[in-house]
């Protein structure tokens, strides 16, 4: 199984952002939750009509966030894909066996869980690996 | 009613990157159909599971395409995101009228229905517009 999750987007501002969403009819974005492991903040909009489809819209928590730099360079923009998996664990090693650069190994991500206000015994998890040279793709096991 | 399609992601070479999303798990790319309008060549695989969302893989099919800059300059990547909506004319000419900057009026899409193989009396239609200064964003009004 493997299905799209969200697609991150990084802005300087998430409220004037979530404003301009809401105008297009994408109504509904969920109160920014930072996550420290990434040092920035983020805030869900679903645009998958019934479905569990979102925008990320996310912004930098500090200077030493991974899309600081994105943001100063290229003023910010739609930044990666995240799809959703049944084991991370598994599906990682098998896309680094395949040659597939891995830029963070799976982790725990609790801010996902808050900011969807999922109630799960398990906390949901994270990799981030780079397709070819242009895109930059996040895994996601939900927890249960 | 405003719902995720597809995602427009810009490449060199449209068959290296269905390969990599097929090691990825992401299988059953379309075959590229060339759209005269945009002067783009685009094949979509489905990323939504059992709901229709697609990234859409697209490459210039000629140097005046509005992609063959975003290609050259910034080396191709994530480009816009596609919203199906029921009234194109009418949402449309409410962003306008919202100081939204539209960038393609409502124009058709044959290139849509041939490619998804999709059998409709009236043709596919979509538009164009900049949210932001950070994001393209097409709408689509599916033909039926």
């Amino acid at each position: 199984m493997i299905k799209l999750d969200h697609i991150g987007f990084v802005v300087d501002d998430i409220t004037s952002y979530a404003e301009l969403f809401s105008a297009l009819g994408l109504t509904g974005a969920t109160d920014p939750v930072e996550h420290p492991g990434q040092r920035t903040s983020a805030s869900f909009i679903n645009v998958g009509g019934e479905d569990d489809v979102y925008i990320e819209v996310l912004e930098p928590a500090h200077d030493s966030s991974p899309v600081t730099n994105f943001l100063k360079k290229k003023g910010g923009g739609l930044h990666h894909l995240c799809f959703e998996v049944d084991d991370i664990e598994n599906i990682s090693k098998n896309l680094v066996g395949k040659g597939f650069k891995m830029v963070n190994p799976p982790e725990d991500c609790a801010a996902y869980d808050k900011n969807l206000k999922r109630e799960c015994k398990n906390v949901t998890k994270i990799a981030f690996f780079i397709l070819g040279d242009r895109l930059l793709v996040e895994l996601i096991e939900k927890g249960v």
